[in-house]
């Protein structure tokens, strides 16, 4: 950790400082110049919160240098994680996670055949939404829990793991018995609650990037569930918000390099909500392949015109077959296989 | 509601399309040009999931022109909503709420102490955090259930109201209990379940903006809080998050008239926390009033160099009582008395 | 256009207003609604001013609904452009552009010595900075007019068209002579002045996008340039300002499948700019082949660490190599030649 | 300035590094712990190119401490700029700079009539566009050079100093000659051609912050002005790009204390392009001054819904009038004139 004082501190005022941080068990070198005054803090400094130091009235700044996040970091883990689910594996050098699906569980019907269509091109899991968090209260909110039976139904039919979003607490339990991977949205990034709760399962974790979240809020949130001790966190790229209107978010694609780089999690990308329109999300898929994810998360429908959330961003399922023979040939290039 | 379809589009597909609105219970009326194919949609649109209709292939759009909220609009509620609070009124042209008090509650001679001194030079609410919201999980969380009991202490030596911040639905009738309003957080704000739940109850609310969140999105939450039941939402813009790093987030205050032009609901300002930085409360909040601001949330700590957390944007209580004094000068220019 | 008026605006009000709109040659289509009322225009709507609309105290909004771009958009030129510079060609179906390089020419050696390698790595168009845009007065500004005779050297040598960056008007004489393809930074995207000369001549124009602008303004910065007579622009994206702080910029890889839905003008991407870290440029590269970009170009240094700017942004050319080697799978997946 | 170093860079690399850095004229101090390795330089490392040094491998991350600017930086120039213009001062602790106008010049009887009348209500200064930056090549572009006369005769009536925009670097000795403020666009502020003919003229400029500039970025932009010999610089802060569409752009009121704290040039806020609604002039003029604003800028028509642009953001003359009495009082409240 770095603190930067103003340019004309007293050295009394240097000493106080670095007396308080002495006594919180680090090592304090100062570098004094005539326009450059900083302390150098050597030792744990995992316990010392920066904006106490910088609520004294002679610091400029207060920088950590080492990544604040421990369990989600590559530096002291450097062997990429990999996570079994049902005898699929996601992240290292595993097949890619192919996640398809409706944006809403809407019936038997629709999710088994769905759910027979995509694993038939290639998907390795379902997605579907029983829980939806939409942003009007009065905007159809999901099947709920009926949506669960179901999807455990397709499940039972196809084999393929089930990917689904929890909302609340409340449902933990009934999460963990019933799906594979329990999915935490971007709108619920930062629900510190549910995700300390999620830290004392052992259920794989889909954990999306919140809207506005930067890559080491994200990587804190993980560790929020890692340090409850549940390690199994698959990452989800979703997309950002930015002034583009064009697109509804904005895919941020040097988010899964930054991820490999700092962090040992795997990382999946979603280009359907990131983007929000069905002719985007084949670009996009091919375009998360060989930037290196570890896998896709995409919304699949048989009759987007039709589907009771998200058509415009659903491609059909023989798109869905398309995409996955344009994977295959970028997975290759990238050392990956589908 | 306005769909805009491509050119080119054939008669029999408008048709198509027109039907199919039209039963769900709306007019549609057609505007046909060579590079313009529109369809006015006239009647009750609250149902019509706009996804839905983008999700036919000749949809280039999907406008919604009324506002999607109704409980928390203007327009069928044009007299501004006025909140009382154990005898202080917020909103309309009550005087300003002046909310002040400590990031975090840390003991009862500091709360107890703090309340006094904000009192005394203005403030007509205690904040207080009991419950913090970390991004990191190895940071101070807060004195928990302790620190509530310490607020209330500070509200019985003071009688000033308590505000202060819910993170979980366990703890609603708690709150319910022990508080005088109830405090959603910016990363909350799209925590829809709890705010579901917060609609049960009858407690004022106090609504942050997510870091992220346009205002339309801002006050659908509100309207999530207000179509369980519960009306009594005071808004509070707290900065959002932009490209500029030298303040944490951007102080939004368009926002301000924006509400005031939207929504009755009452609306207050929050400059600790938007800017990170105590230098800036005071002017900020100057600004804040004179932007037509129904009320300020600022934190006051008597020794921010060693506060528990976020000392760097806390003021001391003599500094609150300077602000109060050009406060009031401030108000009186917009009509408002503190 | 649309023009969405105040609920409760009278028939007298929406008559005059029509009026007025109809004298400025098209045809008014009302839609009236209790809680609708909508004007749709139809006609060439090309001349009527929106802001000059919303002025009318009874407009809500006014969107326009066909691209306010003409010369650039799709729909009247649904061919894709293919722009010929010295026998290399770039869109359509053409191979890819690869356009390799340092930041800044610094010496005869260097700029000769980097553009034999990447010429025989695979790339087919020589970048480099004569005048640079630097954020600081202080910080070195390019070697300027003795940097373009120093690229014309390296053109000589290895046949490679050159493109590099114009600042000043005062300066197009001497580009037009000189170089192959004149690059508009983002800076200067909306820099009207320079645009509105270089539509006068007839150089290919390598257009970044600015950091901030939409998608839109920045096919409305080509129309600049069309409009004045010169049709061969190629966009380039580069990263836009979002509040990520992890990379320089967020590379925005949806803007490719946009630009191709909007637009007729070839598009590429520089990866580097974007990032500003040599480690991300790889697997960003690969992404932007796989979106469909027609070209990248990146920065190439045989010596970064000694590079007079932007080193931490530049590989070395071995890598470029590789990176070649990768590209050529990815181009075949997507129906591309290198 | 600090470089941070990858934890395990072994000391001969640390010692070339700094041999390196050395030679470069700095003193280099290292702090040396198991995961943390920083060099902090002292002296003057004005000339060192943070971007060279983060191209070592080694390398982290290199931070400046010291602003980067120096002619505009507060640390060398504590006393607040006071600049003249025609007999009026803007900064320090002047009156405030009440500059108001068209958004375009469009007739001699518009212009002189709106001068009077804003004259007549306390403004000091006249604004107006001749020239004018428009997105669309086909919008209209000002009446120019006869608009610059135009404006000349309102001051000739008025005594009022005028303030318009150039374009063009072509313009400068005309503008130089016939205007006093010379205005630098938003779109413009990083045009460093444009900036360094005009730090050759010694007329007072107004320097608009571009869309996505940050506060440092503003300055630097300033600094390259004055590092030309032209310190006259009054800053305007005009709302910057962010994901909220309410209004046009997010008026940044934080930047104000910001500057004042960071440089000693004044600065003034244009609530009108900001918002891009004549309904928040009102209010964000009345934050601006409270904020602590040297000035304002604000587009007044006479007739806003026949204006020949952004007639959508501009107040009627009785309007503005309103706002003066309001703004009056506010000043007083901050300790300033009108």
């Amino acid at each position: 950790m770095i603190v930067i004082l103003k340019p004309g501190t007293s050295q009394k005022e240097i000493d106080t400082l670095s007396d308080s941080l002495i006594k919180q068990g680090v090592q304090v070198n100062p570098v004094i110049g005539t326009d450059l005054i900083i302390l150098g803090l050597v030792g744990d400094t995992s316990k010392i919160d920066p904006t106490q130091i910088e609520a004294n009235r002679n610091v400029t700044k207060v920088m950590h240098v080492a990544e604040p996040f421990k369990k989600a970091n590559k530096m002291f883990h450097p062997k990429p994680t990999v996570i079994e689910v049902n005898g699929q594996k996601i992240g290292g050098d595993s097949r890619l996670a192919l996640m398809a699906g409706p944006c809403s569980v809407e019936s038997e019907e629709q999710i088994v055949g769905i759910a027979q269509e995509v694993k038939k091109m290639g998907a390795n899991f379902l997605r579907g939404g029983a829980f939806k968090p939409r942003t009007s209260p009065y905007a159809f909110q999901g099947l709920q829990y009926e949506g669960l039976e179901l999807l455990m139904e397709a499940r039972e039919k196809t084999e393929l793991p089930i990917v689904t979003e929890i909302m609340s607490p409340y449902d933990i339990e009934t999460f963990v018995e019933k799906v594979d991977i329990i999915q935490v949205g971007a709108r619920n990034m930062q629900n510190f609650e549910l995700l300390k709760e999620l830290g004392r399962t052992s259920k794989p974790i889909l954990l999306k990037r919140g809207l506005s979240a930067t890559i080491e809020e994200w990587l804190m949130s993980a560790e929020y569930i890692m340090s409850g001790g549940n390690e199994k966190i698959i990452l989800c790229e979703r997309g950002i918000r930015t002034f583009e209107t064009y697109t509804r978010n904005t895919l941020d694609l040097s988010a899964i390099p930054a991820v490999k780089n700092l962090s040992h999690l795997p990382v999946v990308v979603d280009p359907s909500h990131a983007t929000g329109k069905w002719w985007m999300v084949e670009p996009l898929a091919r375009a998360a392949v060989a930037v290196g994810s570890d896998g896709l998360i995409i919304e699949v429908h048989n009759d987007p015109a039709n589907a009771l959330c998200d058509g415009q961003q659903s491609i059909k399922p023989h798109v869905f077959g398309e995409l996955m023979e344009q994977i295959k040939l970028i997975a290759k290039a990238v050392g990956r296989e589908v």
